[in-house]
């Protein structure tokens, strides 16, 4: 669909907004209604944006929210090639993620979801993950080239063991309320890396 | 209320049965006529057992989930004091979670959905996830007593970072299909634990 500017701006408004409800209360819980009443849009307004309905709306959150994910780690994750990106790339993650620590991770949270209804989706969302890790696992390797990590350091191993610590940092922050959870796996997990320092 | 032994196996049977049932489709997408199908037992009969309703249920199914989590951890979550024992809990917690790596960590999910919805429960699940944690934590601090870790390694970010690993891990277990993020996962954080060794 072509929209002019000021339509795919109202577009973006609503995808945004209804990110934020679908996560407060997952895809389950929040109905077409729902994100009218919170967009303020009619019927027919909400139909011409998503002609596919809540499936196409919920596509586009996920998009919104991957971008939002990986603008917020920002030039660190395209180039962490140093310990110094490394420990600023942490700091972008905690800066992000404890401005919205409720949130946890927006994409583990559709992607959950989805695992139980909508196996598509479920496999886009885990693909995503899998293209986000894929940065750690560039970065561990370009480490590894420049010899700052000994040559038999495990790029996917290790950008496995540092994405799972992300993911289970968000987690924790979200049921403890608190951001110390993800600060700590997130040492821990930079720990680990220095422990295949050459 | 007072069950006979013969009826204590039936309720257990319907928790056991509505617990796996819950961890597919979530509590949201699971109704009582789901659990009573699933369960082949009458309203009446859910009704005797639960009086509650789904709310009680839910509780039933949160204990029996949590005593299952920790029962496949033990002995070793108990006595986490030398390497041997935080191999063994490692090894422990693959080979429980690799046989049905489908559902990632059923407390974490509970929990995640409670966040929205039900405040009380989720409450009650962060404690419980923060006692699991906890056996970790005796577990670092007891290392550390025994002159295995440094006196400066801090029990409790290091069990916040193991902890952090293993729910990530479980996570990312579920989203991959796959059991080697957990092993990454543990293996790094493990390294990480080995890292504040005296």
């Amino acid at each position: 669909m072509k929209l002019t500017p000021k339509g795919a701006a109202t577009r973006s408004r609503i995808v945004a907004t209804a990110a934020d409800l679908v996560l407060a209360r997952g895809i389950g819980g929040t109905s077409l209604d729902d994100i009218r009443a919170g967009t303020a849009t009619s019927k027919s307004q909400l139909f011409h944006y998503f002609p596919g309905g809540k499936a196409e709306l919920v596509g586009a959150i996920a998009s919104f929210q991957g971008e939002r994910v990986l603008d917020a780690q920002r030039p660190f994750l395209d180039a962490l090639d140093s310990w110094d990106a490394w420990e600023s790339w942490r700091s972008a993650v905690v800066d992000h993620y404890g401005s919205q620590q409720h949130w946890g991770c927006p994409i583990s949270a559709l992607a959950r979801e989805a695992l139980g209804n909508d196996p598509e989706r479920a496999g886009e969302l885990a693909a995503f993950m899998d293209r986000w890790r894929g940065y750690l696992q560039t970065g561990v390797a370009r480490m590894r080239f420049a010899g700052i990590l000994r040559p038999d350091a495990d790029p996917e191993k290790l950008s496995l063991s540092i994405f799972a610590a992300l993911q289970g940092g968000l987690l924790l922050t979200q049921t403890m309320h608190a951001i110390e959870p993800l600060e700590a796996a997130l040492d821990g997990a930079l720990t680990a890396l220095r422990a295949a320092a050459a």
